[in-house]
């Protein structure tokens, strides 16, 4: 963890990943754009929401179809990012902790209110910092409504 | 927008803007110092509530106007502030945008809780970055309380 | 406040408050490592609860009580950190504000959500940043299941 320093090049490289995150809020709160969705992701990224009883997707194909389907059930989204914190720096490879407060309505009505929090692993490429691991799981316990809304597919 | 690198200069000036939105958020809360929230904003600013179905008030008396009735109404404020980005920056002028979760209780003992995002316009003068812009919107569906507490006037 | 410039030096003190006060949102929220807690606080460290209606303690044996207690109650934390706020910094002496929401479930089932600010002195040493004064006092009006959780020992 050689960058794991109180130098200016951790600050510089923190709030670039932190501005990764809030980038992913922001496409997963637009809930209309996969192209920018997936930019968030590495080629090889994992998605894995098996931290909220929702399956593990692997590779962009996969990963594009589970927003898809998000994208069609959704019809208002929050994502309140907050706690962000820095775990490992080495180089282009980094793991962050934050705490997500999701909210959202479906188009079915059911309004959604999760406490998580977020354990991703980002790699840095010529196209910045992007996702290439997302595991989420509840930080206070569960409501029934998220497994209602995306389980059903 | 020369100054949107990845360089010590941007976190400087990111990190003064997003104390100045959080100072706004500081007068809003105290509900008692109209010079203070005052000095949040340019001369010339504009206040555009029209995303919240209130009205746009331009230049400070009517900014001040609608913030003495604020102030009056309520009782408790909590402006909860997160997912803050720089949108443009170009020398003494940005644009940010940023997620609000707005608490709060009037005196009538009407209880508001509104999700907001907020797009503001910021100009950087020798009294620091002011708001010359105010605008914000439901990120998620509002309730009623809102226009009840506000829109009688 | 010599160091309360807008150079990077402050921004680089800065970072570190904001992470010494995740990191006791880390420990609080983990509640289940009482050393870890621990180190959050300098030896002479007073927290001083009487803003929520509860105790004042005085140095760690006090302060490890007190946190004894709180992990023994609750099952389920989650405090999250917004509006950080630097409002002094001299040297290796801070005074930071923040805002909290505060959430948790206890063993007992009752469930916790407080609106609070944090108002906290923190003290450089080798150990880094720490918390040398800690108060906190509601922003809005506070639910009474806090003092039927806390209160009773």
């Amino acid at each position: 963890m050689s960058e794991m320093t109180d130098g200016i090049g951790y600050l510089l490289e923190k709030n670039a990943l932190e501005e990764a995150v809030v980038k992913y809020c922001v496409a997963i709160d637009k809930l209309d754009d996969l192209d920018f969705m997936m930019s968030n992701f590495t080629p090889d990224a994992v998605l894995d929401l098996t931290g909220l009883d929702l399956p593990r997707f692997e590779g962009h194909e996969q990963i594009r179809g589970f927003y898809a389907q998000v994208f069609a059930d959704m019809s208002h989204h929050m994502h309140i990012l907050t706690n962000f914190r820095v775990a490992e720096l080495d180089g282009d490879e980094a793991r962050i902790f934050a705490y997500v407060t999701g909210m959202g309505r479906s188009k079915a009505g059911i309004e959604i209110q999760v406490y998580v929090y977020y354990d991703l692993d980002l790699r840095k490429s010529d196209a910045g910092w992007q996702i290439s691991r997302f595991y989420e799981a509840p930080q206070l316990p569960m409501p029934e409504s998220v497994t209602q809304v995306h389980k059903k597919h």
